[in-house]
């Protein structure tokens, strides 16, 4: 392993030596719990709970989620929705349940520049069986560069 | 960067090293070119061209990309899903111009379990401004996880 | 009721007293039980399964249907498709079961221009609770005008 | 045409005689170019900009527009929707341009049950080229039964 880092080292930039450092410090999180996918780690994402019904979900804007732009990825855009909105009905839902996303609706407004890419969902609406949840991202100046609806189907948690 | 890596290492299992393993391969094909982004490497990402008109995009279903229930998670589909349409309009543009998402919709249909994801993206329609692309998601046993469309706006190529 | 007839037959154009006619003789087939809505009449749609998973509804592109630039409406498609979606999913349902849209995505792709619009839809997923449809609408020179996907929710039928 | 409407009065109920009354007063309405479509005259329609950036629509919730299960229509809701959305963005528009809806996705949250239905939408994002709208649908009691988002393209106008 050490090896195969080495022969990335040799040849990289200092741009690329950052991208591989946040990177790994993401694996290392993932290792210690404090993340709970590989997929967190990698996108560096923090989370908190606004208001009962509004949670933000901010990444920061790195090289490593760019498309070759140098802009945000869509399909990191897509995926700092899904956790925004799903975290929030995980952690709106007794112990007993448990949700997955049955659809999932994009609109990519504005490029995804600047510092970091902030994402605010909120619920719409709740039944026994489905929430339907919203999400808008926005970058440092306030810009909304895309809004998206959820649909979660609320299934029994396996114990 | 050793110091970080061997401290990960110490107190790894060897399924997180395997994940590690893979994770550094992917940067290693950023850094050569293979890939042209991070979220690529992170995927493992190979495609091709399956006929004019259809786009096959691979992605091995391993620990890296799951959520915390130990399947393919949405953010990764979504991903995999804008890649392979991504792709397919690009490849088929003349070079002066480009395409960026303006909306996409997925239905998430079944869980993403056996060793790979793939996705075959199709042109519905084709205009001066706006290509509609649709794409479908298997598993090995062939059954179709998600389904997709989505939405491009075909812009000047900055050169 | 004639009194309002007259006064509406009294200003009226050749081409408005067919429209008329047409929803006069929509209204009749509601009353006769051969349409279940008068938005079925409106339309004028006729509709038949194509094979196990295929069925299709047709309506006339008359003004009746038309928005102020004489083509039709966008929610008269839309009406179509989701006439078309939810009549597949119920009469393949058992008769025990019911199907409500939860979800419907529509792109529209071209002019509603023509006789008639066709539109055929399919089933990509069913499951005890839930079922994914698509639908496409082409006119006569074939042109596809709209692709949707819908998502029905499978209730117990109130008897 | 006074024969055709003899013979429906004949076996007509006092529901469906009230049913046709509102069908014609809005064709008469359509007639004298208070409404602009049949569409409009069918759904009974009233709109009214309810500040710079909000547009309200509202529709009789009778049996005209009921489904099978005696609640409003999803294609009714559907084209109440397009309706709110895209006249919204007419009203904005300078007059040298037009919209059309390339995209619109709805998810449907209630029964539409009550006296009337209530659509209120909203710009979210504005491009040379493009417009996002999002709308909601409300019946009497303020509960929300349908919430959506539309795009679209703004071409020049034909004079």
């Amino acid at each position: 392993m050490h090896a195969l880092l080495s022969e990335i080292l040799e040849k990289s930039t200092n741009e690329e030596r950052k991208n591989l450092y946040s990177l790994l410090e993401g694996v290392k999180k993932k290792q210690s719990n404090h993340y709970k996918t590989y997929l967190a780690g990698y996108l560096g994402i923090s989370s908190k709970l606004i208001n009962d019904n509004t949670y933000e979900s901010i990444i920061p804007n790195r090289e490593l989620i760019h498309n070759p732009l140098q802009i945000a990825h869509g399909g990191v855009t897509a995926s700092l929705i899904d956790i925004a909105m799903g975290s929030l009905v995980h952690q709106s839902l007794p112990s007993t349940k448990a949700a997955v996303t049955s659809e999932m609706n994009i609109h990519y407004l504005a490029k995804g520049s600047g510092q970091e890419l902030r994402c605010r969902s909120q619920v719409l609406f709740k039944s026994e069986t489905r929430w339907v949840v919203k999400a808008n991202v926005f970058r440092d100046d306030q810009t909304i560069i895309a809004t998206a609806t959820g649909n979660f189907m609320i299934i029994p948690r396996k114990v």
